[in-house]
């Protein structure tokens, strides 16, 4: 009892550092001591050589209250998207994922009808990307849903794509619009909110679907980790967009040691989503830059792959990978330049 | 919002199954797709074949309230067993941990400090077992503090012992004593209650540091698994104990299709867990049987390794495999018999 008091001697709020700063500043003492260990923290998942191919692992942590709402969102939805964004990263690697495991802890406010509900929305996700779940933890909580999922895929070692290949000349590809995930949360928490003042007030979301959609059941792009196969494109790097287009781009170009020039034409959008932006005050291409959990890829090729690329389905050219020295820029429409810069999800702002 | 009143319909507390139905329950569903699952649910950790060795995959969650107690875990230790209890996992398929991801939600609460003590106990925990940490994801919690782990390791394939393997005849063999944990933690509670009816009494917990390091700062048995392959030892089966004897002797049984007969004076007792377990009147072999927390390995080696095993220090015989008809029963040294039967702990008794 003696030791929590020390710690309180001094006391850093976590929001001081933000999400990237606090995981730099948490990990940056270890130390790789594995020679099966190919990379470690700081690309969408480690990659481990065991033999013929890699192994490829991630995680993610999904929280009640923090990343989800009970209030409107259906358990077998939410156990859907607890695969999908935890898939999103192998494939994000250019990688193929094979198993998953599944730790959830929850409190007795949840009956096993609720949690049947949860894991057929898993089931459906494994069955949907053909991945094996095999293994798991189940616990309860004093308090809300927790539930984390790792996945483990693999990929021939010259196939994996890390974030850290992109050079100058390079094409930015994205593979679908982006920001729709983020109104869809924005409209699903105007309605709660007004739902919570007036519970006769039934909720507004006809002709929201895709919107809505977006953000509650959204896919990982495993067809276009199969398209890349079949067309023998090999990315020279990749991300997937869920913070945002901007905390990516930021995150290439970090670990590759480059500068971007993005064109706001070239960043797919919605039309729900640029009708919904205006309706709530907001420049559409904020929602792409600044929102999050579309689930898309970002990724760059080699100018060499232009023809490639330029006749597959869903691929969107959003810029070009410059030097260092040239920053990362924002060409708008307007025939403005901004600075982009990196911002992952705030979530520490919740108070006990 | 339908969606949450359809859910309510019908309601099955959790309770209702327990642990290890909840798990059954909710993972039978479930089918192996993939040809490199060569293990999902089931054992101490999955087991996937990508190539020379295979790869052991294990994932545990810890919850604040749940799990631990702030007001008597340094975060330091916390940070420590989160990993321990992880490796020990995959040590129980007799394969070598070599990475670790750690995920974390933590209200704001916890300080930067705070998370740094945590994360020095993970970082020393890493080096001691020589394991990298190579991902996680880091997030806020509404209240307290959920630390996921998951550990990966590897073995070559005929070196991967299951918890289905055991057959009669077969030694039962435990690596160290059990019921320490237990105790451990009976007393922090008792001081822990002391304190708060009186904040001036000091905690008495002078002379207790066996049984208090056994339930704060635990270690998994590497050294056994070094021990095995320098003596070419391959248990027939394994399984790491942190559940009670009674728990881990049932799940080798009912995996291997076999019975079980375990002598009381054959299981291993530290004479601190003796005494104390008298102090709390409890009769000490109760401890051993559904305490848990000791993460010891429980073993069965065919009787053509009876002569191995003697000569090997820390190997304690407690019994024998025996047919199935025969069940799993205790010989205690009163010379009655009782049927040892399964019992997870049952931590789903929370209220939100």
């Amino acid at each position: 009892m003696a030791e929590k008091e020390d710690q309180e001697q001094k006391r850093t709020d976590v929001n001081e550092l933000g999400e990237f700063g606090l995981i730099n500043h948490l990990t940056s003492r270890f130390s790789i001591q594995k020679a099966s260990t190919v990379k470690g923290i700081g690309d969408d998942a480690a990659v481990i050589d065991h033999g013929n191919n890699q192994t490829v692992v991630s995680t993610d942590m999904l929280v009640e209250g923090i990343h989800f709402d009970m209030m409107y969102t259906p358990l077998k939805h939410l156990g859907y998207k607890s695969i999908v964004v935890n898939l999103s990263d192998i494939y994000a690697m250019n990688a193929i994922p094979e198993q998953v495991t599944v730790s959830i802890a929850l409190s007795n406010r949840y009956s096993v009808e609720a949690l049947d509900e949860l894991y057929e929305g898993i089931r459906t996700a494994c069955s949907f990307y053909n991945v094996d779940l095999v293994g798991g933890d189940t616990t309860s909580s004093p308090k809300g849903l927790v539930i984390s999922v790792t996945a483990v895929g693999s990929a021939p070692k010259e196939q994996i794509v890390y974030r850290d290949g992109a050079k100058a000349g390079d094409l930015i590809c994205i593979t679908g619009n982006l920001g729709a995930a983020y109104l869809g949360l924005q409209l699903l928490e105007r309605e709660k909110q007004i739902y919570l003042s007036n519970p006769d007030v039934k909720p507004n979301l006809e002709d929201q679907n895709y919107l809505i959609g977006r953000q509650l059941k959204p896919e990982a792009r495993k067809d276009m980790i199969e398209l890349f196969a079949k067309n023998e494109l090999i990315p020279t790097s990749m991300i997937d967009v869920s913070d945002g287009l901007a905390s990516e781009v930021f995150h290439i170009c970090s670990q590759s040691g480059v500068g971007a020039y993005v064109e706001e034409s070239g960043v797919p959008l919605h039309p729900d989503t640029e009708k919904m932006a205006i309706n709530f005050n907001i420049d559409p291409i904020t929602c792409a830059l600044s929102g999050g959990e579309d689930y898309e890829l970002l990724f760059t090729v080699s100018p060499a792959d232009l023809e490639k690329v330029k006749f597959m389905p869903d691929i969107y050219i959003a810029g070009e990978i410059v030097d260092k020295k040239d920053g990362i820029r924002l060409h708008t429409k307007g025939g403005n330049i901004h600075p982009i810069t990196a911002q992952g999800w705030n979530h520490f702002n919740t108070s006990e």
